[in-house]
């Protein structure tokens, strides 16, 4: 079961708004955290660095509903439910430099520790709906 | 296990921000949707109306974390932790009037249904964590 992200909600994905991740914890209680977000062929692409609660998380289970909503009108947003596809180190740094194009106007990705390993999580989308707007 | 919401925290909360309610579908599987939130004592204090997808999951399990940004700057955030003390139909048609007019400047809150049954739903908060600022 797959779903495309289309129209109005992939514009919500390319523009910077938010993205509230939902995972589960060790002990099956519901986490939920702002990320930035950007959306590649058919998947949702968030990027973390190892260790942090989120991707550890979905290392564990795979299981993961997104919440994006329009910063500038919180009354509209996509929902995303879906599973990690893939999670690596390969072009994750480029890829969080991207980010901080997208959502800070910078060329570098300003917040990068000298021990953080970056990585890429692509999560496919199993459903996708449009809300509010 | 209880904690306070206090200082900066509990502004964030009686500032007009949304609120990320993060539960558990029947199926295991997080959810996470936006609403509306108010402080009330030592709880955060939600209003549904029953039926809705998030105040059922809390039926079902009353694990629940909540990730309520600033919404002049989402790098600021707080999320809590916690479990449902209350859900209760009483009072929650004067709460829902209440969040209107934090929220829309209204009076009265204009999209009340017919058939709709609000209801309060109180949450303990057992872990309260400061993000960014």
């Amino acid at each position: 079961m797959t779903a495309k992200i289309e129209g109005r909600s992939r514009e919500l994905l390319e523009q910077p708004n938010f993205c509230f991740v939902a995972t589960l914890r060790e002990d099956g209680t519901p986490h939920v955290t702002p990320v930035w977000v950007d959306a590649d062929g058919d998947h949702v692409v968030l990027n973390s660095a190892r260790g942090r609660a989120w991707p550890t998380n979905l290392e564990r289970d795979p299981r993961v509903t997104l919440t994006i909503p329009n910063g500038e009108n919180m009354y509209e947003y996509v929902t995303i439910r879906g599973r990690v596809a893939e999670m690596t180190e390969d072009g994750a740094d480029a890829h969080i430099d991207a980010l901080a194009k997208k959502y800070l106007g910078q060329d570098s990705y300003p917040f990068r520790t000298p021990d953080e390993r970056r990585i890429v999580v692509r999560i496919a989308p199993e459903q996708v709906k449009l809300w509010g707007g």
